[in-house]
């Protein structure tokens, strides 16, 4: 029983690394942008999904994962400012404010993990009454 | 195509009320959570699911759900704050303040809903290091 509980902190742990690497990649500057997208590509496992915002479209597989974030990042200056770092059952959701353009937007990204502490998949919540322009 | 996006946005709407909703229930005096937990399991749909923590019991159906409540506000007074309140794709993320007993306590609800915009299922993400003694 101390065996699993030692393993289950120690995954803890290490989830909320990962997520903190994630929330510190996100902020960049424009310069930045591109390095970030492929830093933050191999964060995820290879047969991983990412859903941003969810109802939008889902991309599949880390290829098309890094894909994604080369669109939203390449020459994009933003700010992200963690506000909680939720970590439960091998699960994690975090909110953060992300700043760019101009606007504020508040996003929760709910996140899962494999074995390695790679992410599984990543589901962003926002929607239009979550962006305030500055 | 525009029917949809209508349909859509009704529907947001909905599910944003019923957080807020669930919100306003989860803030209570001691005397007043006993009814709280009769009138936030009204929100369910009878075949719903909760977690809370996940890693932690899943209650199935509204029944175990309304004990559950029960079993955790009867007789205890609590606020909860309004942090942000996220809808997207006919899901949600919210993440509330509770202040409970000389602590607060960040929590990140993910909520799914059904046709009716009954809750169909509740998971909360938080765990020790979300608790800060006051």
């Amino acid at each position: 029983m101390s065996n699993i509980n030692e393993v289950s902190e120690l995954r803890t742990v290490k989830i909320a690394q990962v997520v903190r690497s994630y929330v510190e990649l996100a902020g960049h500057g424009s310069a930045g942008g591109q390095r970030s997208a492929d830093e933050v590509a191999a964060l995820f496992a290879d047969n991983a999904i990412f859903e941003s915002p969810i109802g939008g479209d889902v991309h599949r597989g880390v290829g098309a994962i890094r894909s994604a974030y080369h669109s939203m990042w390449d020459g994009r200056e933003q700010g992200v400012n963690l506000v909680s770092l939720n970590v439960a059952g091998g699960e994690a959701a975090v909110h953060v404010q992300v700043v760019l353009s101009g606007q504020r937007v508040d996003v929760i990204d709910v996140m899962t993990f494999d074995d390695d502490a790679k992410i599984a998949s990543l589901r962003a919540y926002f929607g239009p009454s979550n962006i305030v322009t500055l």
